[in-house]
């Protein structure tokens, strides 16, 4: 006992006084900035989780057959095995998803808005806007699932409602999701139930985070010298909160333009959504938990490299050229933020009888 | 305790010895017949499994960047939630996926060879079939995943290597599953990994099976039934053994043919395997084990009515027309073929670095 309380303090000796200060000034510098992910998933508004409704939400994540196709899920693009991403099936010539890089929906409950552009305004958004986008519309616009012609709505609504009642195992998994609706199988449902499940897929733990709540061991120097160039060079300015972004737009391009690569000129990102000339090439602050395991790259998905990004977001949005012992710790610091992956049991689907 | 005696005692009393024999009977006519599903997986011939080779045969399942279009993994069309099809997105109008109708993977370990023709032996050779074939050569073929052309084979299993070279990742789970191969990432371990996995991939104690091994209550009286009537009126002459079928091949239409919707004309089924005559027609029997999951049916997907296939497959193998109540009775009996599904925690899979 008393010998290995011996040995606690031989090893923190070497820390110092002065080392556990510049720790300290670290901590009281990030600390204002970021949040660590919360170990539990947050309530919704209006959208009170129960073990039913998650189930029945999970089930509806996996689901194939809301598609038109019968071929694609959320979890098609949005791979939980995947870093919540399709790891650039869409950015490698899949001519049929032609449209943004897919954005992870890991942690998505945190971002102040969804997709590239914020055009959804929460998960239930997203999802009802995603799940009405049949592989036609995806095939002939930019920016992903984008909602469809307005006349086409309803017949759209009423489809994905057929479709699901193909599955008689899905009138009793509604009504015990909501079980105070006369007739719980209805469209807004769907999104209510999957945004109640992709609240839940959080990553908690990440060493950063677990730094940032006092674990000095959890970061090694080189990842902690890469937050502080993180935060001295600016990349935190937008960069900050629960998500390490998510929280604000920006333009792309706000010092230099990366270029045609990085940034075609004919998607001008949230415009689209507001038509407000300040908003031309402006995009959601993406997040940057878990970026190692969402390559490729910005919205269009131009680079597998994060070093590489890092470089162009420097430029482009710093006017900052990184030495390249800059760039290593930043890419370093950046790995921290992968957090736990959650845990999915994959879920029984119910049979199709016609 | 003497109480609930009596009370047990007073249960057994209606069965009589008369009804005890009559279920003893029904039992002695099916055991020669049937085999339950084993509670564990069995052990392939030359691959023997390790914890490690499962992992991987996991990740390489769900692995989608093992495609041409990186969209596509095994369990896409092999989905582990849906009973181990695709619910019939194929037959569904999926111009992109011609072929016939997916076959299920679980039990597929028990099935005499793999694919409706049987052109595959065993699991790995399935699985090295279909990982080569790529979107382009679906799009061509009936027939679902086909060896593509010779001359082209060497490039794609080199492509397909590559592709996992790509995650880093990789090579460090194929070293680990395969510790003695001096260069493990080569396009016949992904087979091996992936076959180990599938082999795990069955679905034990379906209420046939409880009853099989001595449950009387695991069958109610029209499902007793409707097994006789399986016996009696020949169904289980080619659907028996563990997976009440996969044992044999056996022309559709050996009495009548089932009409051009279930049996179209252009394809001649295991005939372009073995170029036989008498290989016209000829399928593999499918295994009816979780059949309620595993609509549409037949190598068409032409119906997703099993009273309706029961009645076909009565008419043009059996020359047979059945009364309503029993084609009901024998979907009454198939439904107890629906085993425990297997429970899948999804793999994490490694990120791609260009």
């Amino acid at each position: 006992m008393r010998h290995s309380l011996i040995a606690s303090l031989l090893v923190l000796l070497p820390l110092g006084a002065g080392a556990v200060r510049a720790e300290d000034a670290l901590r009281d510098q990030a600390k204002p900035l970021f949040e660590p992910i919360p170990k539990t998933a947050p309530a919704l508004p209006d959208n009170p989780s129960s073990p039913e409704k998650l189930a029945l939400g999970k089930m509806l994540y996996f689901e194939p057959r809301l598609s038109e196709s019968r071929s694609f899920a959320c979890s098609t693009c949005h791979n939980l095995s995947m870093g919540g991403v399709d790891g650039g099936a869409l950015s490698s010539g899949n001519a049929q998803l032609a449209g943004r890089e897919v954005q992870t929906v890991f942690n998505a409950v945190f971002n102040k808005s969804q997709y590239w552009d914020g055009r959804a305004s929460d998960l239930k958004d997203q999802v009802v806007n995603s799940v009405m986008a049949n592989p036609k519309a995806m095939l002939k616009t930019r920016g992903g699932p984008m909602a469809i012609n307005p006349t086409e709505l309803a017949a759209t609504k009423q489809r994905e409602i057929d479709q699901l009642k193909q599955m008689p195992g899905y009138a009793d998994a509604f009504k015990k999701a909501f079980p105070n609706d006369a007739d719980p199988l209805v469209y807004d449902n769907i999104g209510r139930a999957i945004a109640v499940f992709e609240a839940t897929l959080i990553t908690p733990d990440a060493p950063f985070d677990r730094w940032l709540t006092g674990d000095d061991a959890a970061l090694d120097d080189t990842q902690k010298a890469g937050l502080k160039l993180f935060i001295d060079k600016g990349c935190a300015s937008c960069h900050n909160g629960v998500n390490v972004g998510g929280a604000s737009y920006a333009k792309f391009g706000v010092v230099a333009s990366p270029g045609p690569e990085h940034l075609p000129a004919e998607d001008a990102g949230r415009y689209a959504v507001t038509k407000a000339n300040a908003d031309r090439y402006v995009f959601k602050v993406p997040s940057l938990r878990n970026v190692e395991l969402t390559a490729p790259y910005f919205h269009t998905g131009s680079t597998f490299d994060l070093k590489k990004a890092v470089n162009v977001m420097a430029e482009s949005q710093l006017g900052a050229k990184l030495a390249d012992d800059e760039a290593t710790k930043i890419v370093a610091f950046l790995k921290t933020l992968t957090g736990k992956q959650p845990e999915i049991v994959l879920p029984i689907l119910p049979p199709r009888d016609r």
